[in-house]
């Protein structure tokens, strides 16, 4: 039996909370079929992800009312199982990313449609049509981002976007478009961050002369490469390997981990507290 | 707050057994500080990680009675969370995954006492005495090994050793020996199973050539290197690697390997069933 | 300043190669950009690969009377450093293999050129049209087999392919097949070999109760699954991963390590002796 | 036959330095048992490591020429393969890298004499009593650090020792101190630098979030840990993890990690320059 809803809860925690929450499935009819929970010592916070399939009944409803009684500060959203995330494609002139998302999405592995993929450049408009997907070339520069931003915006809201994922796009978004899509914009970062952030990591990498190198995915925030971390990955790099040798084996490793971050985000796995992320 | 106990339940899937299980703790007060669950679907069975502080009041007798009713085939074992696990160690000469299970014992990584080192060669004697720890040299051969067994099993008896761990020990144990632990006794084999099997895989690792090599730990079962494994892992060799190198960077893998899974076990986060197991 | 010419030697080991070898080049006025030698000790055989810049004159010719004169078992082959590999892919249905060799190939990653996929099913013909390469459908039955690979023979040769992908091509190819490509046919098995060889894999790896699973690309001999390793790699899996589990995550190491091998073909830097690869 | 000296020679690059170098080897009719070398592109430096087996004759003064007359701004050194390195530990009160390498050096995997374990603290007095090795205990504070240095720096003389480790020695070394034992002090750090350089690197992981960890060793410099990195590895983070279990985790990379920057400079494997290492 397959899950036909996914909800997950975060709340201040206390004692009794697994209880009381499956005491509400057990209720009502609803029949868990994974179930996921993780306390925040720290924070003492509570989190939690259920797949479950669904009653016959006014689920959405009596979930309210559950969640209303449960605990000041809770906060829980409630999806839809076989819900097609819908994911718009930032990019600049590197195809790897790009074309990553593209075949796991192809063939399955993703369960997102691609609505739309945008660019400040137009290079990467030829792969857009090998897919068959629409391409809208946005060009930035200081004096026209701000525009640039608004007819990125006008087009996320067109499309229903739910997520957006800079995959290799060379510019850096405005606090106003963070805001609108607050923990829903993913980015990669070719480096093992917190080490190299900025410009050209590959190059800081080579010359403190790193024995490993590595990428990260993460949502942005206000602070350049500083959101909150959802998935890294690294590979090893010997002293003969030159700066390309580091960009071509850094390519690897940057696209798994974006469709990674990307494969837990379409599953509802990631859940997000002050500057870190739980994946269930 | 620390856990004072750790629950572990096994038993055939049904629906609510999460909501079932947080109840008793609800009902008779005990605080549950960390839980884990599993449900393998090939066999409708769950599983269960309860640590938790336990009210006053009588712990053990009232769980038996709820496991009682729980579900026809469940199995369950409680034990103090501060309990030392009593490790016997089978060696015989090499050195480096005693040193290894020694070195985390004393600076308490592992939760661990030692009462006893066991030896088919006198070689490693220097090593139990450097720790303090009673060393029993008892030789094995074809003729000897029925008599050298009921020793050593004298010998466990005695000390209340709670795991054997064969830390390089190279002797095959027999039937009725595992039968007296099953499921207590972890070897450490120098492959990543189920690769490479039997004797020096590191020489057959090297004529065929692989480009990673890797160690295995596992229970021991009657059918040789096939129990179920608890931890593995491995690390990269390249083609200018000898069989001493092979041999060398071995090493480490296998003795984080076993330690690693020592560690599971002492913190009782190893569940078994059929030939696999569960990591909690 | 660029290499021009890739040379590869492989000869009985004897005192002072090294010097003889680089004395020619000397003299020759050729120069060389980088050298990479190793000495089999078990096999007492000498393998080098030296990048080079030639001088103007007879390159090859003096080379071949210097090869003649250095060692009786000598062999050696020469390449333009810029010749683009011709590469034709086999594929059955599974996409992602084919999709990231072609994704690395049109952004210059790979130094390849492909003139022709194959395949014994009709579904990836899309993706051949996508990126404009022209797909020939041969299907392959046990009567048809013969018939099928001649007609497979016939279109390399046309195509002038210097070598064959097996990219999750399910199909076993025969001794006369393998014969025509000895070391020139590059598979991709799912599984870190030689655990698993054959059908189904990742079930295997499942009921088994591995920690890691892995993939391993090969150069393709008569025996399955048994020739000579190219790259291999791994990734951790849970005990809560089932086998679509499994199969999502190890698609994703099949792809880099299959490209990765194709890599070190496309810049001659595989050296194959026996059942064993040097990679340079 | 086994190599009885090695030669390590870095000096600008120019064409023809292989040959002239292994045209010397041949004409004095020392064999060449192990050659690697590397070019650095961007700094036009050309790096060699040779193990060897000398014929009789005098070998020093006749290297000792050739290296004059061999190129401006060449260094070398020349070492018995069979000399044991002189090594003093460093440590303060964690013991898992101390022990580490006893551990490793008795079962004979790294060639090292260990005459001397220094501490500003004396709880792992008792390990190295256990081990026989004298133990110096100084004690260092603000006033007195000048007077610690001193004894420490009298005490390596009189051990005649080659290099100094710093096994988790929480305590800053002084310029002087590092001039005199340059490139002769390695230090392990509790983090993937340059991410997490200084104090309570686990403590900023947690807060940050990362999803993996790692630990680095390196040539102490007088800017804190920002030396030549030797070896980097890591090890994979969950969200679970709290700041403990990242120590645990981090404890078994720290020593591998130290453990194999010791192997390879005891092997005279490493090659400094700038702010790089070269491991051959």
């Amino acid at each position: 039996m397959n899950a036909t809803y996914i909800l997950r809860i975060s709340c201040p925690d206390r004692v009794g909370l697994v209880n009381e929450i499956t005491s509400f499935f057990k209720e009502h009819g609803h029949n868990i079929i994974e179930i996921d929970q993780y306390v925040d010592l720290h924070q003492s916070r509570f989190f939690m992800r259920i797949a479950f399939t669904q009653a016959t009944g006014a689920l959405q409803e009596k979930l309210g009312d559950f969640m209303g009684r449960l605990n000041g500060g809770t906060e829980w959203d409630l999806h839809p199982a076989d819900h097609k995330l819908r994911v718009a494609i930032f990019v600049t002139r590197e195809s790897h990313c790009l074309l990553d998302i593209l075949s796991r999405s192809i063939d399955g592995e993703l369960p997102v449609e691609i609505p739309l993929i945008i660019s400040n450049h137009e290079d990467l408009g030829v792969i857009a049509r090998q897919f068959n997907i629409p391409f809208k070339h946005i060009p930035v520069t200081a004096e026209s981002k701000s525009g640039a931003e608004a007819e990125q915006l006008a087009l996320l809201k067109h499309h229903q976007v739910d997520v957006v994922v800079l995959a290799k796009y060379m510019q850096i978004v405005s606090p106003d478009f963070i805001q609108a899509y607050r923990n829903r914009i993913i980015n990669i970062h070719h480096s093992f961050l917190p080490a190299f952030p900025g410009a050209r990591p590959y190059h800081s990498a080579y010359y403190r002369g790193v024995k490993i190198i590595g990428a990260t995915s993460h949502f942005v925030t206000e602070e350049l490469d500083a959101g909150p971390i959802i998935e890294q990955d690294v590979i090893r790099v010997k002293h003969s390997d030159s700066i390309e040798d580091l960009k071509r084996k850094g390519k690897e490793v940057e696209k798994n981990v974006l469709s990674r971050a990307l494969w837990y985000y379409a599953n509802r796995r990631i859940m997000t507290y002050g500057n870190k992320t739980i994946l269930f």
